[in-house]
């Protein structure tokens, strides 16, 4: 009978253990839902603030104007108060800072792939959503409340940031965006201005699987 | 003592189940193990074969030339068969694959974050890696070797393709690669040249967390 209580305990540490670990990893925790995709600018919205990281692109210089990606962690304010423009913590050590100090003309590019509610979808398929921002990458003023708010955004969601190497000379970024390509269904781009994007309401808080 | 046989088989029926879905999320069976990072060209050849999407990047003729960024899917080969070149199927009601035919400098960018082997690293930390090919992105011409090749590589890895609509003019493209952009530790991009990328030799099989 002990060793069969023993037993019992085991597999009951085992059972919830997994459940535990079952919700870390499926039960995704989002907490604003994931908006009808006919509401464009809403969507585009949660799509920017429900994802870290993309791929930046600029003019290479190095690579006779080129048009360079490179993938960047971003952040577009505290987790669930995004404003919508996307701040980077950049260094000139890489070349996509070093480009934009020469050639502003920028774009982010952001899939819902990696946020995990694109079902069986393909990554090109058009249900499962893509977002690329087109502007001008400037860096932020020090000392501002921009420069504040920058910084605030990007360690809350990139914690590590706080310790990369001050030789390294890193700089916030952020991009001034002037056009927004959106593909979230079938039929094309969805048409959204970025005064419809900047203005946004976003969806109350929900739990989404 | 009934209820009890119930409840050990009911804590163990949910246990194993936990088991086998732990080893589905997390128990990634890869069966290229992840080079050395001292391995250059071997390294990027893994990263690439990882992946199946990254963002394709092309100069926007709509956008004033601006770097214009694109979610895609790609193919390098057969699954654990990759050659390294990156063959795409693209529409030109699709501004990429427009913007190719007007301007054939590209580049594609992979992040390592989207493979799950980055661990706690931040996605832009330099231990979870990213590469960007740099390069010419051309039309396959139909009716050869080559056109079957990316028939087979793409759609043996993105399945759903082969029932896109017809009336859309999907086209195979490639990437001519001309430089390669390879971060995969600290100490800045890792040299490669375009011959020691498409020569490297693979790992052997293996399983890898």
């Amino acid at each position: 009978m002990k060793f069969k209580g023993f037993f019992d305990y085991f597999l009951l540490s085992v059972a919830l253990w997994c459940l535990v670990c079952q919700n870390r990893v499926e039960g995704r925790l989002l907490s604003l839902s994931k908006p009808n995709p006919d509401a464009a600018a809403s969507f585009a919205r949660w799509l920017v603030s429900q994802n870290s990281w993309g791929v930046l692109n600029t003019l290479s210089s190095d690579l006779g104007g080129a048009p360079f990606g490179n993938v960047v962690s971003f952040s577009d304010g505290l987790p669930d108060e995004g404003r919508g423009i996307p701040y980077f913590y950049l260094t000139t050590l890489d070349p996509t800072a070093s480009n934009a100090l020469k050639d502003q003309r920028s774009s982010l590019t952001i899939s819902e792939y990696p946020v995990g509610t694109c079902g069986k979808a393909d990554p090109e398929n058009p249900t499962c959503s893509k977002i690329t921002l087109t502007g001008k990458l400037k860096v932020v003023d020090g000392n501002t409340g921009d420069a504040e708010f920058a910084k605030k955004a990007l360690f809350a969601k990139h914690p590590e940031m706080k310790g990369w190497p001050k030789d390294h000379n890193f700089q916030f970024f952020k991009l001034e965006i002037e056009n927004i390509f959106l593909i979230n269904w079938f039929g094309g781009p969805k048409p959204v201005t970025v005064e419809q994007y900047l203005q946004a309401k976003m969806n109350k808080l929900s739990f989404a699987a």
